[in-house]
Order: C-alpha cells, then structure tokens, then sequence
C-alpha cells in the first residue's frame, strides 16, 4: 500500500470513528434541523434545505458535542446548540455566497443571479434568527452572550476581508486576524458552550476555548492553502485565485517574489486580468518559493498546540477522537 | 390658509409635540446607537452610522418609548431596546436594498455594485448581531423571544414577497399577508416590548399589540401608494413600478382593468419592458378606476381600529400622542 493511500485510509478512519461515537446524537441534530427548517413559505424550506443537506461535514456542531461529552455532560442540550451553530454557519455560507457581479458572471441569466442573491440573503437571515430562536429556547443568557458575540465577530472578519480584497500589501497578522474573527470565532464558541453545559473550571473553559480557536486557525488555513493544490477531492480549485481574494499562500508568494512575479500578481489580483495558464503559473511561483511547505510548518506548530490544550483533561475516548480531530483536519485533502 | 398647507401645518405640529416631549429619551436612543456602532473596521462604522443617521424618523424607537410610557413604565430599559428595535429595522433595509442586477443598472460600475452589494450584506449581519447584543444585555428572555420571532416573519415576508415579484394574480390577501409580516410584525413587536417593560394585563398587552400590528400595517399601504402618487416630499416616486413589486394599487387597478390595461401591466411588470410615458400611464389608469380612493377608504377604516385599540388605557398626554401618531402615518405625503 503506498504512503498517500495508508494517510488516506487512516483519515477516513478517524472520520468514521468520530461518526460512529456519535451517531445517536448526530442524527438528533440532524432530525431538529429537519423539524426547525419546515416552513410554509417554499422558497425558505427549498434553499436552506438545499444547503444544510449538501453534504455539509457538520465540524461545528461535532465540537459541541465532542467537548460538551468531554467535560461530562449527558443532557439533550447539546444536541439544540449544535443546530443553533449549524444556522449560524449556514447562514453565513448563504450570505458569503452572493454573487459578486464580476466580469466572467456576465454570461450568465441576470433573473437567477438576481434571483439567487436576493434569495440567498433573505434566507440567511431566516436561519440566523432560526439559530437565536434555538438559543433562546434553551434559555442561557450566558450562550446567547458567547454565540451572538461570535456571529458578531464572523461578520466584522467578513467585512475586514472586503476590505482587503485585492489588497496584496496585506501583512500576514492581518491576514491572522481576518480569520481568527471569521471563522477561529465559531469554532471556539461551540467549544465554549460545550465547556459551560459541563460547568467546568475557568482553566478548563479557557483550554477548550483555545483548543476551538487554534483548530479553527487551522481549519481556515488549510482551507486556504488547498485553494492551490491538486487534489484528490471533487472541490474546485482557484476560487480566491479568481476571486481576488489575498489569502496566506499569495501574501508570502508576494512578499518572496521577484519583479516579473509581482507584476503578475499585480495583474491578476488587482487589476483583474486574467489569461489563460495564470492559476498554473500562480501554482508554479508558490511552489518555487516553498509557500506550501512554508504554511505546512505553521500548520503543524498549530496542531501541537491545538491538541496540548486538551491535556489538561484526563483522558478518555472523547479526548482521543477530539485530538483525531485535529489531524484530521491537518490532513484532509478536501 | 389653503387646506393642503393647513393640513401640512397640523401633520408638523403632531410631529413637533411627539419629538419634545420624547426629547430626552429619544437623545439617549440615539447616543447609545452611536456608541454601539463605534467599530475598529472602518467599513462597518461607516456604513451603518451612514444609513442609521440618514434621517430615518425612527418610528419603531418611538413606539417603545411612547407605549412604555403609557403603562406607566419610568425605567431606562426602553432606550436600550429601543435601540435593538433601530437596528433590527437597519440592517432589514440594509439587505433590502441589495441591488437587483436589473437590465437598467447595467450602465453602473460593477465594482461599485459589487462592493455595495457585499458590504450591505455584512454590516446588516453586523447589525443583527449588535440588536441581539442590546437584548441580551437587557436580559429578559421573553423579549428576546418576541423581538426574534418578529425578526424571523421579516425575513419570511421579504422571501414571500419575492416569490410574489411580477406576480399580477397576486390576491390581497396574500399581500396583507406579506405585509403583515415584513413591517407590521415589528410595529407590533415594539408595543409588545412597551407592555412587557409595564408588566401590563394580557387585555391590555394585546390590545397594543394590535394597535401595533395594525398601524404597521397602515404604514406600509401609505408607503405603497405614495410611491404611485405625485406628493410634495423628496422621496422618488415609482420606485415599485420600476422593479416590477406588485402592491395593492396594481392589484386592485389589474383586477378591475380592460384588456388593453391588463396588457400595459403585463409588460411592464412580467416582461419588464418599459418604455417612456409608462409611470405617467400606470398613473392614469389607478386614478381612472378609483383605486387611491379605496385604498384612502381602507386606511380610514385602519386608523380607526388602531386608535380604538388605545381605548383600554386612561386618557393620557402620552394616549393622545399615539393616537395622533395615527393621523401623522396616514396623512403623511413623504
């Protein structure tokens, strides 16, 4: 069996594993989504439907489950916040999914891209208040505080990254911040619930907290990084390249580059031209300049911390698969 | 003194007397929206202090105020979820002012629309999170309860409507229903959180919900048929027209109209075809068949069941102020 295949087995495993410990309480969460998108209004039931049975790998609410089960706690809460995360991240995906009105859409039906985008918002906002009614059920003012001031700062990292689009003077800590605030945020408020349904110690509440936060970090970055690699999985690949969108890989590619590749970075990111062969060529200048191996490292650093922050926890199978979690993450080619 | 500028001259006076004697309520209001909006990302500040000082009349904060008022309420927790009302109301029209790529916008800047579109989007998000920051921070779960259901009938509404756009078999019953929705719910919702704050009985609690429910309702005709009739304000007529929104006038002007008028409603509302002298005709063809009268007709009858619903409640300086407010909503011309 050779090496990429063994990584690949051990992957799918990690996953499996996770799905099985959890198969009772994933397929709650899945039934209360089900329950809490029926709507007499079509539109609604049609296009959050749609997109929440996508095939949607479910992270968030796995973390509340998997840190919630880790601190102790039994109840059917849990299963009602992992939901609530899930509109949260889904309406978020609907409005970051408005078409920019950008050359190459030009082709395309201007009624459906009308259509979808207003649509898109509309719906999302359905979810965003599906998600509060969710919280408000539960009743915690302590988890309403922790998840609106994360849809808070999901929205201001959304903003940030607006701002810096075509932006190539971004500096790498900008670039750490856009996505601490628009997706570490989330990640870390399901391991925060998790931590105040176990009612555990403030030490305790912060590593779970950290732990949500880095593994966030690494979930965007890798994210990211794969936006320029071949891989194996079905994902499009270019996006951000298309999209302008400056992300870790081109800032360091930017910053190590030479005249010729800064006029074309130039070119495709800020004036917008794009020739055939660019993504290659763009692929080809990352490589050069060791930009995957570079972010490979800093990823690796983050998944240490990410799994030291479990430790103070003794351990368990929930520890275990949490710590899979991670590597699952690191490695995963989709 | 003629009778328009004398009517004028009374509409000013009610508005003048509602303004003083919420004079100081209404300067805390505003500077707790402004604190609120500081924010490090430029974008954000920017926009949502442009859109939340345009001059709205900020009527859904007043109704908070002014029915807190009448049940005897003297606390200051009617500024802060006054304000959690305000943004609610802002960022729905944030993301209902996302612009349609219709034909006629093509001349624009793509840039420009499509930053404008994405940012619209965020900073409502951004928005949407700070009324629930406000709410949270009042702490009371039954008001959360009320102030997202009303949240989530907007987004249901605003999707309805959308279903219903170029629709001209659209029934008035299904437009009440739409409009009951969008921007009834939330005038409701402020009379709501007004008789919560008093801790009235549940007569009373319902009785200025409906007087909400129905002045919303009021308030959206009027602003659907002065976007028809010729007034004297700055506001821009045929918008509706123009983007093809069937609303009452058009409803009842297509089901009373010959076949030469049904074909003028078909083109410029499902084909989209206009051509110049169009809004002057549709004009036409609403006062040829009496429909400002009727609809005139059906707010008298609204203003009349909101006003009667105050009836429960002792005479009052405050009372009157939101009886008149009734006249203010349906004689105003802007």
């Amino acid at each position: 069996m050779n090496k990429s295949l063994k990584e690949e087995n051990k992957l799918t495993q990690i996953w499996v594993d996770i799905q099985s410990y959890l198969e009772r309480e994933l397929k709650a969460v899945d039934q209360l989504i089900y329950l809490r998108l029926q709507n007499p209004v079509f539109l609604i039931s049609e296009i959050s439907q749609h997109l929440i049975w996508a095939g949607g790998k479910r992270i968030r609410p796995l973390l509340v489950l998997l840190t919630s089960k880790l601190v102790g706690y039994e109840g059917l809460r849990s299963i009602n916040l992992a939901a609530a995360i899930e509109f949260i991240h889904t309406a978020t995906l609907l409005h970051d999914d408005v078409v920019d009105e950008s050359p190459q859409r030009r082709g395309i039906q201007t009624a459906q891209i009308v259509w979808g985008n207003k649509a898109s918002i509309l719906v999302g906002d359905f979810l965003f208040t599906r998600a509060f009614e969710c919280m408000i059920e539960d009743g915690s003012l302590h988890i309403l505080r922790v998840l609106s001031h994360s849809a808070s700062l999901i929205a201001q990292g959304e903003v940030m990254q607006l701002e810096t689009l075509h932006d190539l003077n971004m500096k790498e800590s900008h670039y750490q911040e856009i996505i601490e605030a628009k997706t570490a945020s989330l990640f870390e408020a399901a391991c925060h619930i998790g931590a105040i349904l176990g009612g555990v110690s403030p030490e305790e509440c912060e590593d779970l907290r950290q732990y949500g936060r880095l593994l966030g970090i690494l979930f965007q970055m890798t994210d990211d990084i794969l936006d320029y690699q071949e891989g194996e999985g079905g994902k499009e690949k270019g996006i951000d390249f298309r999209e302008g969108k400056v992300t870790l890989p081109v800032i360091l590619a930017y910053e190590k580059g030479n005249e010729e590749e800064r006029d074309f970075w130039k070119r495709t990111f800020c004036e917008h031209q794009h020739r055939p062969g660019d993504f290659k060529k763009a692929q080809n200048y990352l490589e050069r300049h060791n930009v995957f191996q570079d972010i490979q490292n800093k990823l690796l650093n983050l998944s240490v911390s990410s799994k030291k922050m479990l430790e103070i926890f003794p351990d368990s199978e929930t520890r275990k698969l949490l710590s899979n979690l991670v590597d699952f993450i690191l490695r995963r080619r989709f």
